[in-house]
């Protein structure tokens, strides 16, 4: 039986969710599907944001395809979606964690009952911590893995859980970083240091392994890029070794954690080169390949496939899954449309690409392609200025189908997302926890 | 007996919720207060959007005492806070109406039970228009009012109108904009043309009012903003005195709207110059002075009290009321630190500014000021660059308050606000319908 993409702990769908009709009473999730409505049958308000399903399943699969050709496993980054109907989906096709980025994220995860949860990122914060170890001690079988960069953070930590009487070891991996970068040490020999003061705790605190993040690296062109980021990950790879010399790995399997939604190929190759003496998994956190986009991960695709052209194209590529509709409320000039949706609604890193377009209700079969020459200018809060062709098509009340720059940014601005199929009848419906 | 910011029918709290601690059952909004969480002993996760309640109550008190001087009423825009309980404070200030941007929002108010709807665009889309003329059908106490601005989308609403057999008429103001901006007639002949095509219905709509929308006008500097913004208003005084002489108004009083969140002196000033024949209401429609703000609106006073030093000042002028407050997560670098929050907590059309630290647990009695030499130089999803000075007392583990710059677009980003007194202490909380 197929996996329906959805979560029977999310609340009902309410007249209060953007992107749902003013229905009387509250909708469950389950009951959706069966209300068989049609996003270009104008059975919902815009804008709307929608995922179309085959391509979820579709990208869901590339990534299984490609970790089990690389060796690698996937703890895809929950902070992209927040919606545990995609998680399952994520779970189902053999993700090992789920990774989140705040301890927000990690209540919510907990909360829907997940047992094996990566915080990517410090742990700081009196109720942050107090939450994780009362967790812990409540749940023998909760695995929870988190980054330490700093001396004085490990120290809190490991006064908490002594204080607490855990009885178990929390478990960290130690970030490293680089200069001008975020978070993480900015050597190896700091990162050491560091990990020997996680070893101090008395077991405390663990060593799990050595975690770094190279997507905000960026050179001048691909190609410097590739260098900084293949530089970086040596670095991880030296901080792993000189740790497992100086034994300070707390547990037999020993964790190396990137990133992974731009390099996958270059992170699984070099953090599969470096030989230790304890079991090792490679462990990748993207979260983005799930939807894929129009724009930001596009690019990336595009740089992939100058260097690994195989791979890129590996089992048909990534498709773009998340799309944003809206009507053109005004056309005040030949060469200008304003869309109703704003930056409440869609990532504005760089714009959103107007994909296609429709007319309801004069029997037009499908959506059609826009010309290039539609671009969208500008964003407001709840505007969107297109520039479009004096003989474009586009009229009040044409619907538009926009594909986004960022899904990150744009699941954010969503409460609830529309699942679709190949005729945007929408098949169910997923929340997100934001 | 005070007006507690809070309103009944808000969801309670959930652990899923956003700044909220990990509860294991939900808490009603009202028993909130009750509980005595205090930001600075640690009691909520951060990061967390505070609203200072003593900043709430004076804004409302200022704007009321603004417009009894000017003689103006005020729809304050509903979608800069998406937030009932704030509504309800606005309204027992003395707002007239709740003005909405979408659909979706006017679906939001409804469900709350408002009855004066001033949705400042156009209404688009079957789902839309159908929402709107069956509570009009429904409810005969419901007003609602909204924007035109083209023939198309006249007639697609008087049709929906004269098919459901409504029976009395939808409520319209001819939009007028301007030349390369966003929506809006673009000339007083054109709108002319479009009041026309009003009275043309039959009564199915009538022409209420003529509004323009002035705050996204800019000149090269403030004069030269002030002379389009002025010219401008102009332009929606002749529109109104155009229709007037045609006698296109559908009703015994008109409604003339402006923006009037940056230039509520011009705005009530020139509209209030029209001289119609009819009774004639000023309806401003500013949402930010609710919270005011540290960056766009405060440069937005620090412009008119260039112009008019009298009016900025008066009653003690606007304060700040919201705020963001996350922990200093690494200070990886002497002069860098990152703090736990990022893009889709805080707005980013420009920097957010780091006003307060704050050190947990050391017997520190207020938060303090952080020199000006305290920067935010970027914003990711989850992060914040802090370029500090190499002696700057932040270190991981402190809380630092931040000020927005542009409340519309955090607000968005919380799903609950929690409104604080003077010690921090949590005296209520409100939800958002974004």
């Amino acid at each position: 039986m197929t996996f329906v993409i959805s979560h029977p702990m999310d609340a009902p769908l309410s007249a209060l969710d953007k992107g749902v009709p003013a229905i009387e009473t509250n909708l469950p999730l389950d009951a959706v599907g069966a209300q068989q409505w049609r996003l270009l049958k104008e059975d919902l308000p815009l804008p709307v944001a929608v995922l179309k399903e085959d391509c979820l399943r579709h990208n869901s699969q590339w990534m299984k395809s490609f970790l089990a050709d690389g060796g690698a496993r996937l703890a895809p980054h929950g902070k992209t979606t927040m919606s545990p109907g995609l998680f399952d989906l994520q779970l189902a096709d053999g993700a090992w964690a789920i990774t989140v980025s705040t301890p927000h994220q990690v209540q919510v995860v907990r909360r829907f009952g997940y047992q094996r949860i990566f915080l990517a990122n410090q742990l700081i914060g009196a109720k942050a911590i107090d939450f994780v170890i009362s967790e812990l001690a409540r749940d023998a079988s909760f695995e929870f893995f988190f980054l330490v960069d700093s001396v004085d953070n490990v120290k809190a930590i490991a006064k908490a859980a002594r204080d607490a009487k855990l009885q178990r070891p929390l478990e960290a991996l130690v970030e490293i970083g680089y200069p001008g970068g975020r978070t993480g040490c900015r050597s190896v020999n700091e990162a050491i240091d560091l990990a020997h003061a996680i070893h101090e705790t008395n077991g405390a605190i663990v060593l799990r392994g050595v975690e770094g993040f190279e997507g905000l690296l960026k050179g001048a062109d691909n190609a410097a890029t590739l260098e900084l980021v293949s530089a970086f990950l040596d670095s991880i790879v030296a901080l792993a070794r000189a740790c497992d010399e100086e034994r300070l790995y707390g547990s037999e399997t020993v964790i190396l954690s990137a990133g992974g939604s731009s390099f996958y190929d270059i992170v699984v190759e070099k953090l599969g080169s470096a030989a230790l003496t304890k079991q090792t998994i490679i462990l990748v956190r993207s979260g983005c390949y799930i939807t894929h986009d129009s724009v930001l991960y596009a690019k990336a695709v595009q740089a992939l496939r100058e260097r690994n052209p195989a791979l890129a194209d590996a089992h048909g590529g990534l498709a773009p899954a998340l799309e944003v509709w809206a009507y053109i409320q005004s056309r005040p000039e030949p060469e200008k449309a304003i869309a109703g949706l704003g930056k409440r609604d869609i990532s504005y890193d760089d714009q959103p690409i107007a994909l296609v377009w429709y007319r309801p209700g004069v029997d037009m079969e499908r959506p059609q392609p826009l010309s290039p020459d539609h671009r969208v200018t500008r964003l407001n809060d709840q505007h969107c200025h297109l520039e479009i062709p004096a003989d474009s098509p586009l009229k009040v009340g044409d619907m538009v189908g926009f594909g986004v720059s960022h899904p990150c940014l744009t699941f954010d601005k969503w409460r609830v997302l529309h699942v679709v199929d190949h005729n945007y009848q929408i098949t169910s419906s997923v929340r997100t926890y934001f």
